[in-house]
């Protein structure tokens, strides 16, 4: 190859005293956006490490070069899930192209690691995990959020009971760009809030609700969406590429207690309100009246998330443990994007899950 | 009566110098949350005059009269429709009762002010606004939120084209209670948001969708709304009675400029960002960029939006001027207001206006 | 007298009931930018009515009579004091005037309640409330913060051990004007804190080290206060009238626990962290280590400060108690911004109290 | 040695390409807080590289040796200040060993650049300064703000006279530790304001009150400075260890504009207030007026300070120009904090400059 970034073996990148299952060799593929961050978590934890990195640019594989001078790099996806000395294939690439990548890992023995959301389609989720089970591998939907110290402590609160039983859960996840080319803007940011929900709330949703327009670029890029629950729980999210200022704020009203988390705030990103309204017996009176307590702000655990999730995968991967964001929570989000992107089309219409 | 409080003429209350055209002696039906405001502001403009107030509570007639020793105040608005030293009729009163004191109001040939929204019925909009029409007389919706330096200054900026071609219209009104019985949380927030886009944004919307979810007393508490309007341009309202905190924010979109209009914020409601996507031409690369530049904080009139009102209601009284926030703006909000119930009703069912 | 104002017996204005110990009839020196709300709040009161507003501007006594039509107005506040009919003079007018008029209502017989700061020297404050033990009246200086629910609030928090021993109490008041023709700043600003911080702190300051500068009327219009504590507490103010944005932070640090009192903030007023330096016991080695736990943000009484004080002081005169921002409370504020006076004169030198 | 991290030569680690002139050989001492983002941005410039690191504690040559593999790393400073293919020498250690390290650099024909504060003394300073001018090289003091966006920004709008004639200036640089054990929180925080003052206004101050307390570990943690300078312009400077929140705010206000700087936000760091105070000529009558206008916030650069500065020393060492981060410019501050200290001991006696 003319760039000179061929590799024929991986094996010397990875430390001397890597032997049989107490040690995870990880290959890379994508290093755009987000791909540093995974290189660079999974090549610092102490079970770990990266032994290659492919990227189809050639500029980005001389940033992952600068960066890591001791990795090796390749322009070829194919060498790297080929290559016998590697454990697990990182997909950090467009969506479009999770399906044939993460197929091709699991046929050649590797464990997936990859972006979310997990796949195009809910028949291309479904048979990668029929895949990974027959073959025995392990296949993890990279929900990063689920691994911040804010969600964790929010399922928690959830779990015990602080909350009460929930009435709704809205969020509010708008910027300006990136703008994708391939999908739209609920594909780009509502998997977040899709992989929180299904990670924090016990019943399942029933029915969604998009709405939303294109302006520039032949995609959505605002949409609003409402998910029906059971027990008349209502979940909604706001995403948008068009907005001048960067919201990240989700409230959640329960029946005891009220949440607003702000992931924008340095501290205090989770505020606890002891607020509410109470109902009176008297059908024919007043029905409501309104409790205003103290505010609380619980400290939250402020380890980077990605180290977490890389942590426990390779955890999952040496001690033969399934992870919970697996490919069938994976599959659970683009089913949601299924029906979105249905509702979207057809302007509302409720899709039934 | 009872309690004293009954009147037999109002005259006495105006002032000495009143006559003819020059001045206007406004009855004010309703004392309860909102009322307050509207005898102290028609009170005290130069050129009209509260005389008389009237309210079903004794309790509320008390409060009155220890703010207002020199009103009349009665338990019976019969008594005030009927008054013939009265030319306006404010009617802050709870909006089943809407129709039936307006029509009274008109009949006997007062001049209407009435709470938003107008009416429970398109039908009874129509058929009051004909009444007035028939009859000579005005109507005015108190749609406070148009009269203040806000709405106004956001008015200005779309109009002279600082913002370029709107793109979307995304607000957020949520708060704890104030719970109402005869109607749900659309018919309680949303009307500020209703008349405020049909004020500022030229187009109307073509359609409706609404979903929510009703959890105390059997009307909705929380609810969405999405508003398709021509060329794409999307409205978004965002309307909930159970959120712990207060938020009262809009997001403005437009094709030049984005607007964040926070009406919390004492200083600095509006802020406009310099900020922006672009297409490019190439149909097969990149499609859009970003652009960031200054942004930039108005001054924003800070009088009193319902004194503003008054003294333009009263003008248009005198001077046989038509509001524009008259009877048919209180109809297109009501027309709203209705489609989204309808809407609500079947789930987000796409309504066609 | 050409305005018609003159009033010649008060006695009509209190209520019929009134009788003996069990009422307070209260006239109202000054009816300017404070006036109004002493007025409105001793006239709302169960058991005192305002018997008599006095203002030497004829346009101010409109003002009082357009809002409370029942009470009587007069240009000549000697009418007001010598008038048999009056239990209480509030003397809401510039701190040049208040020993005067304080003098001529104690020697009059009449209770008082007096604006911040309570006189122009030491030796005026000390005079009044010889004359007041004297003559068995009651003095109040109107320290409304002292009856906020955010400072009652946090009385309680030092009182009870919550924070722990102080460390620290800075204070930041700063906003666009009103600039004061006749005193600094600091005269303007910092009894506000002054008041508050003799109310909170058990220990009395030592000293105190002025800092400050005077750019547009000759006055100081910026300036910084240092108030030496025993057991190396100390203090600190900072006041402007030259900041473009208004700021009412107080930060308070204790050996426990540390606060921020944010008076602008419409909830979450006092902000509790669970974070602090502790010393750990070998001098050789690193001396402090960090906690940071969860924050707390306590529900504050909203009930206006001046309603609860104007009844407190009432409670006193009727019961015969001595108010605890009585004449002493006032003088130990006094004595303060003369001390800070000198202090800033002689640019930061230390002054002993 | 037995870690086996000493090295004979650094040459191996300089870019083949290297050649008189055009490249700039960095050896860095210190590698705990500060040093990595050192190493970093030195290494990564276009025309410097990193040829060596030292520090004594061999757990943090370890993360160096991790994070770059490719640098050398000694325990032994004097190894690197003797190696004859090094050109500058950063210093990033603690204060106390600033004099030292550097003049041995020096003597050695190193350029120096040195964290803040510069020296502990002014006579250091003075010493080193003359030094590198006899050897004829360069010193520069890493006062990394000077090269942020925002204050160059401020620079500008002060330098253009968009803010008019400076009334004061007005930091306030608060939050919990980190404790140093051999200096005050003076010298620890200040440095950066004192820095920012020297670059943002023309005038010098005259002359410093300081006060504070100490309250853990016999060095004070709390502190205020007051500076005077020429035309009544006044600054001061609040730091502060013990502080539960974290504040980064400074209020500049001008005879024009008024200017609000909060670092902590992440876009509007700098907003611009059309407010301001306007003296009227008559001098019986009310001297003040108010103007209350826009605000108006510029976009401010992004770029990393501390990438800037680099490249900005290695342009002054290669094209022999004088950096206005010099340092002179390190010794106004030291002689600042000097004074800081004298006064701070005499409890806020003013010491002239």
């Amino acid at each position: 190859m003319a760039t000179g970034l061929r590799i024929d073996s991986f094996a010397g990148a990875a430390p001397e005293n890597s032997q049989g299952e107490d040690f995870v060799r990880v290959g890379v593929i994508g290093y755009g956006y987000w791909g540093p961050n995974i290189v660079r978590n999974f090549h610092t934890q102490e079970r770990s490490r990266v032994v290659a990195v492919c990227d189809k640019s050639v500029k980005s594989l001389q940033r992952a070069r600068q960066a890591h001078p001791d990795v090796p790099v390749t322009e070829n996806w194919a060498d790297l899930l080929e290559a016998a000395d590697i454990d697990v294939a990182a997909i950090v690439t467009p969506v479009w192209t999770h399906y044939e990548l993460a197929k091709a890992a699991l046929e050649n023995g590797k464990h997936v690691f990859v972006e979310k959301p997990f796949t195009r389609t809910t028949a291309q989720a479904e048979e990668l995990i029929e895949l990974a089970e027959r073959k025995h591998l392990k296949i993890m939907v990279d929900h990063t959020f689920l691994f911040t110290g804010a969600v964790r402590r929010i399922r928690q609160l959830i779990g015990d009971g602080t909350l009460g039983e929930l009435y709704y859960y809205d969020s509010t996840r708008v910027n300006l760009g990136l703008f994708q080319h391939d999908v739209n803007v609920i594909w780009d940011l509502a998997p977040h809030d899709l992989s929180i929900m299904d990670y924090l709330i016990k019943e399942k949703p029933e029915a969604v609700v998009a709405t939303g327009e294109r302006h520039l670029n032949g995609v959505a890029d605002v949409a609003f969406l409402t998910l029906y629950y059971p027990n008349n729980m209502i979940g909604h999210i706001n995403v948008n590429w068009l907005s001048p200022v960067k919201v990240r704020t989700t409230l959640i009203g329960g029946e005891k207690k009220m949440l607003v988390w702000n992931d924008l705030e340095a501290d205090e990103k989770i505020k606890i309100y002891d607020k509410g309204v109470e109902k009176s017996g008297d059908v024919y009176k007043l029905l409501v009246s309104y409790r205003s307590g103290d505010m609380w702000a619980p400290r939250v655990e402020q380890t980077e998330a990605l180290k977490i999730e890389a942590a426990y995968f390779i955890d999952c991967i040496l001690n033969d443990k399934k992870p919970f964001n697996d490919g069938v929570a994976g599959l659970h989000v683009v089913r949601m994007l299924e029906a979105a992107d249905r509702s979207l089309e057809q302007k509302g219409k409720i899709i039934r899950l």
